[in-house]
């Protein structure tokens, strides 16, 4: 009885959040420009709703009356599930006072605004003074939600809840100091792989159909999903029964469409097969942002850029294109999708070298929000880093430190989950070689059954029910470690450089 | 300050009531229908947040509040205007107990089911036992508005304020009186006109060009708005800057992709136009439904149906068909764009018999509401009556009374706004000629500024801020009359075909 009530209210809040996101939808892929002030009002109110009734004092008694009926129910399941999530999730919800929210959204559109304007113009010094008010409010977010250790770990718990920062960092060292030669030894020789023929003209009808094409494959539910274009590709869930995807398309290169197509794909697959139990409530959801990336970098890089795929792949492709690719082996088509370019743009980046990027970013991050860098300072440590962990110096700041808009404020905390996910993801799949040995087999017959289930069984069903850390544990009987990728990005690319 | 306050919580229920459409244009446009359940949670959801925040006592304190302070305040401006509506709208809202308002949406819901299968196989009497609740539950809306003279005037109003039955009842047999003897005039001449170069093979992409060239030719405007394709074509608002319409193709049928598009950019345009002042409150909308459809059928009929259009126009679509139309000239293709086709299908029906089919439907009606026809009597009324109008005896229930979606419970009272519309049309156009007399001659030069400039000022810029009888007073000096429409039949049909 009382968690019916708690419930009822909840599907009602998730109603509302989402339908914020069908508006939201709309406005990046379908709306005219004219439309932009009266839906940001839309999207506002139905955000202020939302807001008002999760964080009223009813729904703290809602939670907590729940809670007390439900006393003793089963830790595994989706009723318990709620609460723990509810009761973290409000208790968050609380400790930010709507004057915070407002005043951080303010600044975020502000240093948005001016970031872009630094950008076009490369001037750093137009956006310094926004990226102090965005290091403010990042700490006084820290203060207000509370910490033990050190200030970063209350931002990123926001993302990865149960991680802690010490954590992340002993997991990215050693990422550094296993990927750091392999990347040198790699660029030694990187002339040794060809990815020409990818760069050529690629009818853009055509990379629409293949794109469909790949979505397909790899399990994505059209009957429940839709797949559209935009200029940064994005998926977004409008229920568990409409995830969409998009993707972008270049008409001379053929790589951005089917590894977005592939990525966005992979997020959307995660919660098209969270339990239908799960509907209506925020447990609907993947259960933190490095597992979700883990699973757009599963679809994207470990079964995108495998070699069995494209035993079973490429034949389609070469028939859309015959001209362009009729003469290329899988062998070659495996080995051009996977060269290694160094580069300063992360979103550009390869497999190997992505990880670096985060790196970069986690560590300066750290240092921004301690204190032991300012933002006037930002450029110079960049260069360094960048130079050090890549080799490259950008030869301009918008190629630099300007390049992302993160530091507008998406959120300190949420860039190493980007380079998690590829840990978790390579510590997944490691996992289902060992349980599902015929695996590669399957794959390279077009065969995705077999992993689907496997995901959804040991993660995608759960949605938000556990934390990330329960999930590896259960999935691979192992915490978290960057040995799986290690291993996996040692055998790939000496293979590919024949290192 | 009171006035602010009634606005910010106006607004606030605008939002949410265009956040439905927005939920709702996504579902028939984009959303895979694996959506679906998940969508209608959503969409009543907000649609029920929407409700309550309107029918609150609240709601009535800050309008009445809203009244004494602006007490006095011309008739004419936007704050007068919308009191007077929320005023009379928010009553009518009240006078329908929730209960009511659920018990009606569940019949309509079950009613259409019904009406689907029923005429999915052609058996009326599947239909029939939903007919006589929808009928019942009719009377009782009637009875809960209230009305002085009939109980259709209380439905007649929801879509015609300040518009009587007797007064729609004396137009109409007027009209009918009139347009009758010219019908059966022309079905005299039935093979007069040839239009089966409409009915080839036409290529859809290049058709959905041609139907963006048009919309752009009338004056849609693409910045702040959307085309796209639907089987049942609409227009719906979800701002005053983001005005949407739908178009249906046939590939072996010119007309419909043509004149849907015409018709819905002309409901578009109306409010495109509404003046900005308006924008979130409920006065950025058309005034009634007649007046609504007398814009659709402005651009379509009025415009889109004229010699002088096609005059400029024609060629455009001659070059994107060069192997259908290339021989084809102004002449022939008017006329044949006006062909008489008696029809048992009200949607396919011709500009001059589409009035006897809206006659038909409003007469039942009435005789369905006022208990003189029972529901199971509807078949046989309803033919008699259309051998009597049209001369034609519907083969099938299905072509017959059971053809239309409206008695499922869109609601009585909503048919005669069609033709109405239509007069109402007639009459704006007539004015025009008379304020404007080289409107027919920059019509035929692909100019058409001056109309647009003069529905804009007379009737767009104002939205709901005054009743149908008050625009056409003040537009065209004159009430409502059949006069201009018969005028128009009688020269058009008359040229057509030679009478």
């Amino acid at each position: 009885m009382q968690y019916k009530k708690l419930l009822n209210r909840i599907h009602e809040i998730q109603d509302l959040r989402k339908a914020t996101r069908v508006l939201t939808w709309d406005r990046e892929v379908i709306m005219a420009k004219g439309g932009n002030a009266d839906r940001t009002h839309q999207i506002t109110t139905l955000q202020r709703l939302s807001h008002t009734l999760y964080t009223s004092d009813e729904m703290g008694t809602l939670i907590e009356a729940a809670a007390n009926e439900l006393n003793g129910v089963n830790y595994q399941s989706s009723e318990a599930s709620l609460i723990r999530f509810l009761r973290r999730d409000y208790a968050r919800a609380r400790r930010l006072p709507s004057e915070f929210v407002s005043k951080a959204s303010d600044i975020n559109n502000d240093a948005t605004e001016a970031w872009k304007q630094a950008r076009e113009r490369d001037d750093f010094s137009l956006f310094r003074p926004w990226l102090e008010r965005v290091v403010e409010i990042e700490q006084e977010k820290a203060e207000l939600l509370g910490f033990i250790d050190e200030p970063y770990d209350a931002l990123l718990e926001i993302h990865e809840p149960g991680t802690s920062t010490a954590e992340v960092r002993t997991l990215f060292e050693k990422t550094k100091a296993e990927l750091k030669p392999l990347y040198e030894a790699v660029l030694a020789r990187r002339d040794w792989v060809d990815d020409r023929f990818l760069r050529q003209a690629f009818d853009v009808d055509k990379q629409k159909a293949f794109a469909r094409y790949l979505a397909e494959a790899v399990g994505y539910d059209f009957d429940r999903g839709h797949l559209a274009t935009a200029v940064h590709p994005f998926s977004t869930s409008l229920s568990r029964n409409d995830v969409r995807i998009t993707t972008r398309y270049s008409p001379n290169y053929l790589c951005p469409s089917m590894f977005a197509t592939l990525h966005e794909a992979g997020h959307a697959i995660y919660v098209q097969n969270v339990h239908p139990r799960l509907t209506r409530t925020p447990l609907a959801k993947e259960t933190s942002a490095a597992l979700d990336e883990s699973q757009s970098r599963m679809f994207e890089n470990f079964v995108g850029r495998s070699k069995g795929f494209w035993q079973v792949h490429l034949p389609r492709l070469q028939a859309l294109f015959p001209g362009q690719l009729g003469k290329v082996t899988t062998d070659q088509f495996y080995r051009a999708v996977n060269k290694v370019q160094p580069n300063f743009i992360r979103v550009e980046a390869d497999e190997l070298t992505y990880n670096l990027h985060i790196i970069l970013r986690f560590e300066i991050e750290q240092s921004l929000l301690n204190g032991t860098l300012q933002a006037a300072d930002l450029p110079l440590a960049w260069n360094e880093k960048m130079e050090g962990l890549i080799g490259l110096l950008p030869p301009t700041d918008s190629e630099g430190c300007l390049q992302d808009i993160h530091w507008t404020l998406v959120g300190f905390g949420y860039f190493p989950t980007y380079a998690l996910g590829n840990l978790y993801a390579a510590q997944f799949f490691q996992a289902v070689k060992k349980q599902i040995p015929q695996i590669e087999t399957e794959l390279a017959q077009g065969n995705i059954d077999s992993l689907l289930f496997w995901l959804r069984d040991n993660i995608h069903q759960y949605g938000r029910m556990f934390a990330p850390a329960e999930i590896i544990q259960q999935a691979t009987g192992a915490p978290l470690s960057q040995e799986a990728f290690v291993k996996y990005a040692k055998a790939k690319f000496s293979e590919v450089y024949g290192l």
